[in-house]
């Protein structure tokens, strides 16, 4: 049996990398972002190139019928108080790649980050993983260049395979999508520009404390790393050499070791699969496409598509002009929040180990009904003022939640590739003994470690789930 | 930790039941074939009640709705030979229950299993599940009795849960259907009629090694114990006691010590997920709904719908009289295979423990383009006379492996419910060092403990795969 240390977790504990100190890496990020010249602005749809309203359908596509086109849908459900509606929605069946590098540096993992500008970040430009590409782009439909880097994640003889999972995004804004999420380990001096900096998983989680500066795509890829393989045991080295070295961080120590415990989890899994089999039978949803200019309360102006009530998110179009892209001008459509959004866990210590409070949510693009989210997962802004009975369960524990209990807090951005700056409250709330284990039937307790094998086996845990496991320092 | 053994572990090694012996099994099938009157006649398609042909798709539905419907379906796919075909296919959205008790009788758990009559069956009458029944059976849309035993699977109360997870059905035949296997322990004395017998899972495995006895639904159900859960260690004190148990069963004690042994597997679980993962963006799989008048290649005469060149199978419609199920008599329809099928697995011994060659298979019904398959699934009919390069890949292994390297033969039957007299041979081949590691890319060894996780974890291995290993003596 393999003892030695788990190289994510030595990764994961060095706060300080040999090769880049982690205020370097903020003033890079900075330096890159005024290295490049960069202009988002907004137009009415008529000036889109390659980009255009289907004649019949109103649907939103590309000349080439790659990338991805926004259509209707219409939903009847049982998951939840609303029972029926419609609303736009992207499909993109294409299954791209969101990969990172990693490579043995003075004895410590680094990970290979890229200062990537996308349309709708905030900021403009955040840490990004090595590759981020949709097949459109690395089979080159837009005629650009090819994707810097492909080589290592598409063959395999460049480098050694650590994670390559499918993983789902955003049910309520996707149909069906999933990216592989991949992890390469390469020895080569890879040759890299300005924009890419080597650095510690530790540094990663460092940053992941600031607000909208690692992007989506990264804390997904980020949240499949295993510290423990189910067929290995845990490396109860790992653990003290942990203790020692963040004697401060009690409660980051208290994750990793519920990411590592088999034995005192609340639930066996067979019973975690037999919950979430009753959800997927319990709850209905069924998804009938309409054609996007048939979509029941929403219409189209010369520069978006809105809800009536103004409600939810509209459809824009943007000009982007980048000159370190594939392509160095482009025009695309983006999705825009009109409400603000909040996920959350509620964390509890039982039976000595932290575990945290899942639900089984139905959301229209989900590939099988319900994937496993975050204990509160919703938009804040229509819930404020509703009352108590229409409110999201657990809604009010996380919105007042004393300051001594909140154990992360960032705001964090969804991709900046679809969505024109959307960034949610991300929280975690540990909860003592006046918190009930009992929880409602589509709520269940698990620890990390139960949660993180979800992870691998692809298509249980939502993108918002995994991004937060990922924020909190669970990377 | 809990030390104590596991019971299905100890049901599966006891081969004799304090309750009931094993051939008192087997007359007591031949008693209850002739307790009851069954009468199952081809009838012409005009001669079906509540059944018909909607008027302008030609597809088969029932009058409620309800039960299932036969359409067709045009293929475009790169997993095969073949990339372009259309064919009948059954589409049933509704998820039923398969199920099965079991009880602890003289400290060994007890299955209990139903002598259940199906049109389709071999003989009749085979052994099935506890509970075997679609939700318009429980929901009662037939106007009939309740199924039997319904509450210990329903409510939770009655029962505690061991198993309960979806399980994928046939993907040649069904669109994307999906039943609950559950299993749940009981400490009631059910009250059951004479259809009824407990029995352990030794007495059941030894039944399997018979042709045609074990039902389909009972196979899967089966596939889904574990003898180890991913949390728990194994018991090194169960495996002594096996041994001893079974000095003379060589091979199952290999099985078995396969299903156990974390460490020694060829592949870690990471290289099968990316495997998989690789598997799912290699292949396309696109699956258009037409009606089925409108199915290429295929016609409808007085008595059947047949492909053109008597391939494959046809639809039929029988009449049905039964004196014991929830209704007395109907009529419906069913497929009929028209030519003989193989399901085998090549295991073989690496690093010291038994590994069996998996296949990623696409089938036009899967839920996600590729399920894990055994290593050869054909019809055979069409392939002897096939020149070598159109033949499925190690078909000729396995036709012609030595006698003294066949580990387990027998024919077993497909779901007498919906197939018409289908069985297929189920063949477990091991090879030697002459037989290569190295294997084609949609090919992987893994050891039967991986398998088994997979199989927790649903919609990852397919029913054949499932199937197989339960009647190999791997319940």
């Amino acid at each position: 049996m393999n003892r030695s240390p788990n190289p994510f977790l030595v990764s994961a504990l060095t706060e300080e990398s040999p090769v880049v100190k982690t205020k370097e890496i903020l003033s890079w990020i900075d330096q890159r972002r005024s290295a490049h010249r960069f202009v988002v602005e907004p137009i009415p749809f008529s000036e889109m190139k390659e980009w255009g309203f289907e004649p019949d359908t109103g649907n939103i596509t590309h000349s080439s019928g790659k990338f991805f086109t926004i259509h209707g849908v219409h939903i009847e459900t049982n998951g939840g108080p609303v029972t029926s509606w419609s609303q736009p929605i992207i499909k993109q069946p294409e299954i791209g790649i969101l990969g990172i590098a990693v490579k043995k540096m003075g004895g410590v993992l680094h990970f290979l980050m890229q200062a990537k500008m996308e349309p709708g970040n905030i900021h403009l430009v955040q840490l990004a993983p090595t590759l981020q590409a949709t097949r459109s782009n690395f089979t080159r439909v837009h005629h650009g260049r090819s994707p810097l880097l492909l080589d290592y994640f598409s063959t395999g003889e460049k480098s050694r395979s650590l994670v390559d999972v499918l993983q789902s995004e955003q049910g309520a804004r996707f149909l069906r999508k999933r990216n592989r999420n991949m992890i390469v380990e390469v020895t080569d001096d890879i040759p890299v520009s300005d924009d890419y900096c080597w650095m510690t998983l530790g540094q990663i989680q460092r940053l992941l404390y600031q607000d909208n500066l690692i992007n989506m795509d990264a804390r997904t890829v980020l949240s499949c790393i295993s510290y423990r393989a189910p067929e290995a045991d845990a490396g109860t080295a790992d653990l003290a050499f942990l203790e020692s070295a963040l004697p401060e961080r009690d409660f980051r120590r208290r994750l990793i070791e519920s990411t590592m415990d088999r034995d005192k989890a609340l639930h066996r899994f067979n019973e975690i699969i037999g919950w979430f089999t009753r959800m997927k039978v319990r709850y209905e949803l069924e998804v009938t496409p309409v054609p996007l200019n048939r979509v029941a309360g929403w219409h189209r102006t010369t520069t978006e598509i809105v809800h009536e009530q103004g409600k939810y998110f509209s459809i824009m179009a943007v000009r982007v002009q980048a000159d370190n892209r594939e392509v160095v001008a482009w025009t695309q459509p983006l999705v825009r929040p009109r409400e603000e959004g909040l996920v959350a866990f509620i964390v509890k210590e039982i039976n000595g180990v932290l575990h945290v409070l899942i639900q089984a949510k139905v959301e229209p693009g989900n590939f099988d009904v319900v994937e496993m989210a975050p204990t509160v997962q919703c938009i804040t802004g229509s819930y404020r003022q509703a009352p108590l009975e229409c409110r999201p369960c657990f809604l009010d524990h996380v919105l007042n939640a004393p300051q001594e209990s909140i154990r992360y807090s960032a705001r964090q951005s969804e991709e900046g590739g679809r969505f024109f700056r959307e960034s949610n409250h991300n929280q975690v709330v540990e909860v003592g003994d006046e918190f009930p284990v009992d929880v409602p039937a589509n709520f269940i307790w698990m620890t990390l470690g139960q949660l993180k094998t979800f992870i691998m086996f692809n298509n249980f845990v939502n993108v918002e789930c995994r991004c937060l496991m990922a924020s909190m320092g669970l990377a």
